[in-house]
């Protein structure tokens, strides 16, 4: 089974990356199934209804979520009637929304899940590691593929978290730094891991915003109105074959693509 | 003119990692000057005037430090009289030792400068934007070749700090979060950048250390005695290619080498 | 029913303003119930074995803990065999310990109940609202009297909790902080609420440490020894009555108590 | 001299509060200056100069500013008009404003200044202990009697603060938690010093805001709209009198009013 996972989609130009990386990463690895974060989907807070729709249309089959799951008030609501956009697991159970989803096609199934860390995270979730431990071995009895996006801060939360999972699901993959790490791997369990796969959009920036806004901050500590930038547009994934009967990565690659949009 | 500068040294791996990687990096990249960060020389926790004397031994030209500068209480004294130790900048002004130096050899200059972020980081330092920028423009009359060690967390603190120094430092490397990024690069303005360097230590861990241990504090809250890894020994480097006149970076490249210790 | 609760208890100093205050506190106010956080108790960190029987020996009925809980390795075992030892009920549930007890004395019953908040901590522990609301509902099967100890560092954070549990329990009463704050109130609820109850031992101090080290780290960000201080001994406490057959607040009333210990 | 200092100035609440409670306390107290902490004065975000304003025309000699300090805008540039409205003085050198002042009245000097602590706190700004200590020298040239607002988090940086500068200011009193502490004290240098001051505004409330949504957003981690209470107003305040001569401070008192506004 080949999956393919996109990191955090801000805003227009990441969304624009998007439409543009689908056909392109279709046709290099024929992935059975495509998740892309889109926490910072709609001008870099949030994700919409609307929004959502597009990236299910475009063909992504899971959207996860993270700290900014909740910017745009509409999703409170909208995500108890869209089973395929989760927010993280460890969110208060009366929380609404789920996170995580079993997903089919091509005669496969594929379990996703999508947790928060809190080493140094503003949302005061839940232990991350039990929760998801006791809805994984949940999951096994469906099926052994799964696919975590761990959205998280520190490095060593997110290993910690990977090591834990390792041998129990497929992936474990990282969000929310926005920076691709070089460490992609198979753990010896056979759990194909990357601290963080990055993000689609504007590169020439931080993070996604504009540059100029941000220094003024970090130099004056007085507020500004941060800008979403639109030079050098690129989509951060990554790429994960996994071996249907074991559940077991077979194959971790990095994405990255740039685009030429305008 | 070519540097090559390693991440953070953990433990006594972490050492023999660098006894092994010199002479490698040496015939590969023929650097003029070798830098090092040296934090978790000792153990993890710091680094002690044995241990720098074994670093300057191997051939390391400077050694810059982070949050766990002063872990090893005889360095507080020491580094007062070994100015190739560096201290991040943004400590007080009375604080002992230096946060920068200029290395001279094969006819070149080299200023090498240390400073250390804020976001999410224990030590409550001073600004290291205007601090560094100060400092940069002293240090221009001397050489226009500049490379700086940011210790930082926060991806958008350390990217901002790259973008900053843009054009008047030839290299801003990151440290601290012990996963290289996949970001490296140089900006418009000729300065070199990378979020993080990694580290230089066992992989088979959690940033350097026993998995096991960090895993049952994430799990249980309760205390644990932390314990350094030994499996799987690595060497995270960058090289980064300078024009002398100019200080301009002509070329960053990651470097990641694998050792078998025994 | 009548109630005294000390607040966090510092080192030696403070072990001996308790044992001043408690038969001075039994004259004053005729407690049927002594509680006192005793998590600083051995040294500053933690608690150990043979203090806490040196606690019960002085008519402690019930000692809470907080962040400091497992400072002293041996607690991890030992609270398994003393139920009168609470440990934060919001740890994860395979934690040792309980963070709850139904006392009886005078032919009353009173529950103990001690959570610890999130915000600015460093445990990273689960909802202690939910968890607490669930914990209580249960309790009230057995007595109406509930007295709740919530150790947290932010005033917002506390005073939602106290609101929050308003009409459920007796008292909420705040540590932590080691600074006795000065809005005592019962809500309308009927709940007994202060957002620091203080601490007991030396006075001339920051928060029970000596002074000199502390700014000295403040000033400088080298690492320091911290040590207790001495002078100015304090006891800090609370004093609430509580109604019986409803369990609600009838009086709360701030103790300060000085002493010459020599 | 004697001097009355009001915490943090809430919302519209919090004004009216202020006009009834400064004919009552200068009848109450015959105070040569009036000081007030305007951080949340316009609707719990900052202040804007029509509030300042409406301030000094009530009688307030010097306004201090905390984290909020910029929240309204237009703030950035009218601070630079009005040196009776502090920043705290650790902000960059760059940033608009100043930190202290001095004002005169009654044949009577006091220098004011405004300081904000780091730990727990969001701006990243400078060494709060250094910056002070040397502006307060400087000050000291032109007068002994200097009142200092502390405005930060955690107790053991407020009381390090205070004890740090004992003997060289006439007081220190904290701000920011919107929580009075009973902790008022005059050092042994003649230092008078509270831990916090409280705030002035709605009491049923948290720290000045509607309890509900607050309650909800602990509960749940959803996003909330935060509206601020308008049951219970009180002013929270300190007096100290100070012996002109010296600057050392004679007596620290309390100060809770109630009002009935309607
Ligand atoms: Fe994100
Ligand atoms: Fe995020
Ligand atoms: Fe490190
Ligand atoms: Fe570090
Ligand atoms: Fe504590
Ligand atoms: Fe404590
Ligand atoms: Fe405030
Ligand atoms: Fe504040």
């Amino acid at each position: 089974m080949k999956v393919v996972f996109f990191g955090d989609v801000v805003g227009e130009t990441g969304r624009e990356v998007l439409r543009e990386a689908i056909p392109k990463i279709k046709s290099l690895y024929q992935p059975d199934f495509i998740i892309a974060n889109g926490e910072n989907a709609a001008g870099g807070n949030g994700i919409t209804p609307k929004i959502t729709y597009e990236f299910l249309r475009l063909g992504i089959d899971v959207i996860t979520l993270g700290d900014h799951a909740w910017d745009q008030k509409e999703i409170v609501s909208f995500i108890q009637d869209e089973p395929r956009l989760l927010r993280p697991i460890n969110y208060p159970p009366e929380t609404p929304g789920e996170g995580y989803i079993i997903v089919k096609g091509n005669g496969k199934k594929l379990a996703v899940l999508c947790a928060i860390g809190r080493t140094f995270m503003i949302p005061q979730t839940d232990n991350p590691f039990l929760i998801s431990k006791k809805i994984i071995t949940e999951l096994h009895k469906e099926t052994p593929c799964i696919f975590v996006d761990f959205h998280a801060e520190a490095t060593s939360e997110k290993i910690a978290f990977g090591r834990f999972l390792d041998g129990s699901v497929s992936a474990v993959v990282g969000t929310h730094t926005h920076v691709q790490t070089a460490d992609e791997t198979i753990f010896p369990g056979g759990t194909a891991y990357i601290t963080d796969v990055g993000f689609c959009g504007a590169h020439d920036s931080v993070i996604g915003r504009e540059i100029g806004p941000i220094i003024y901050r970090y130099t004056t500590l007085l507020p500004t109105k941060f800008v979403l930038a639109t030079n050098n547009p690129k989509a951060n994934g990554i790429f994960v074959e996994i071996e249907e009967q074991s559940g077991k990565a077979l194959k971790i690659e990095r994405i990255q693509l740039s685009f030429n949009l305008s």
